[in-house]
């Protein structure tokens, strides 16, 4: 152990070293106090504490001040391209206010949520922002019961005084729908993401009011329900549907992983997108405007959404008089790319 | 502020529903010491405590500990779709190990990073693993200053003693010219990244003595060095290129974050990849397969890399016998796909 070893220098340290009282050292250190030191005393210790690598201890400072003016972010999945520009959005807001953003991911495991939460409150973060939330969270709950400021973001569960930011699932689906209804589709298959996440579920309730809005018909032999909102799961989703399913040729898809699935599948299966199928993704994640075809898809305001969870959390931290809105739910806008063409005969 | 307040049990409280001294309540709450206390107290303890909700005082225990089980890990863009699998090989490592990993972006700002650093050590990660390495970098001599034990990945810094694992950039490179130079090509350029990270210098070296080595001219003219690995100066290195260079049929680009800009500059010019142009790029992130054109590339083995980084700080913050590699280099893969052809003549 002994080449990692840290040996800090104290207060004491300094104080000795200085020949002052190791109070004085703590006014010199603190700009507020330092006056009550005099000049030549001051610049005297500030160079020694300098000189000796001294700083404060980062806990006894905490245990005093009980702030860390640390926000940690819970992304349920690093791998998926939606989160950075979200993750941005927080950043650029809560920088400037002086806090750091501190990210773990939880690879949508419930063991490591809970195992990042127990540290990072542990370490006591100022806040916390959840993109991890499942309808019924436990983590949650916990937040709640701890009384730790936080802020869902993207997904939400049902709940009285639970601060969210998130976006019009339920009308963003009806977009695609309608586009491709338009287009001619009239049969529309869904792969829906997992059903115990807000997105995934509120996404597949759209689906289902859309369809029928158009007068079309359900046949629940169109929907398949992803396990993860994964490319993988996109995949196989769709070669489950292309292989048991009468002939359709539209599919929505839950979210752009899942789409980025479709074109795997049909690419596998010598089906061109989007002349044989038409493929729909939801999010308008980075990249997918350069994609293969490039994706037709909903957009939701990533870093805007960002930007409007820090801001729900910075009132409450910082403790401002007005109080915050309880829920920001966030207007889509259907992006039409390659991926969708007229239905053919 | 009301509606923040944190109020937490105390070990006190526990002890005085429970009738016992607060000692009681602490060797109850330790496994190891609590065979030293009666089962029937032990149990009322227990469940008391956890009725209360009660949490041992993380700051004490660290203070007593030293030791956070945590490593921070700094990223420079979080962005760019490379780091994610690097960050899924540290974490999965580190969590079995029964460390939670987090992450902070740092945006490619010093002061941000020096920021993010300060925070992290004051909340005392055990360790870091830092992908932000200059190679000049003030950050990294404090952390060497400080004694923290940490790893730098895919970027390095010249130095003794600092543990890194980086790539063969300048073989890399050497790949993307044979390969272009076997199609044909005689005019290649290249859009350097910055160079005062060793990605940049490498690859850009690499580069210079390739073309050498295959009898090509070097003509500076054909070289622009971009002020980062982002795709918008990807988009402004080639224009400048294509606007003052003579005539050429390739260019390499220092990764594939400027390959993408490369992409959207010859969009714009109505040129086309690779029948007028080949562009190669570097790193192999994820996408680049899905791209149009599906991006030629020097692979780097990510998840690999961030499986060795963590495996070197674990037995540094583990203190095993053995010494662990000071620095692992990478060999690299060309992985040629749609984005490169012959030249034309």
């Amino acid at each position: 152990m002994a080449r990692v070893a840290r040996t800090r220098a104290t207060l004491r340290d300094v104080a000795e070293r200085a020949g002052v009282h190791s109070s004085t050292v703590s006014r010199v250190l603190n700009p507020k106090t330092r006056p009550m030191v005099s000049e030549t005393v001051a610049a005297r210790v500030l160079e020694i504490a300098n000189d000796m690598g001294y700083r404060a201890n980062p806990f006894a400072l905490s245990l005093k001040t009980n702030r860390s003016f640390t926000v940690g972010v819970l992304i349920p999945d690093i791998t998926n391209p939606v989160f950075p520009p979200i993750i941005r959005g927080i950043e650029k807001v809560l920088g400037p206010a002086g806090y750091t953003t501190i990210l773990a991911d939880s690879d949508e495991d419930p063991d490591i949520e809970q195992g990042i939460l127990d540290r990072m409150r542990a370490r006591q973060v100022d806040g916390l922002i959840l993109a991890t939330a499942h309808r019924a969270d436990q983590v949650v709950e916990e937040c709640e019961a701890d009384g730790i400021p936080f802020v869902l973001i993207n997904r939400t569960m049902a709940g009285e005084g639970i601060y969210s930011v998130t976006n019009d699932d339920f009308g963003g689906i009806a977009m695609a729908v309608d586009h491709l209804a338009d287009l001619g589709h009239r049969r529309i298959a869904h792969l829906a993401g997992p059903q115990d996440l807000s997105t995934g579920f509120e996404r597949h309730r759209g689906y289902l009011e859309a369809i029928k809005a158009r007068g079309l018909e359900i046949d629940p032999e169109l929907i398949f329900v992803c396990r993860a909102f994964t490319e993988e799961q996109g995949k196989t989703g769709l070669e489950a549907l292309l292989d048991s399913a009468k002939p359709f040729t539209a599919v929505i898809a839950g979210n752009d992983m899942l789409a980025l699935g479709c074109y795997d599948a049909l690419e596998d299966r010598g089906l061109r997108c989007p002349e044989d199928m038409s493929v729909t993704g939801f999010n308008d994640m980075p990249f997918v405007d350069k994609f293969r075809p490039p994706m037709t898809t909903v957009r939701i305001p990533h870093y805007e959404m960002g930007n409007a969870a820090a801001n729900i959390l910075l009132s409450l931290l910082e403790g401002e008089d007005e109080e915050p809105p309880k829920s920001v739910c966030q207007t889509l806008e259907l992006i039409v790319r390659g991926s969708t063409a007229k239905a053919r005969d």
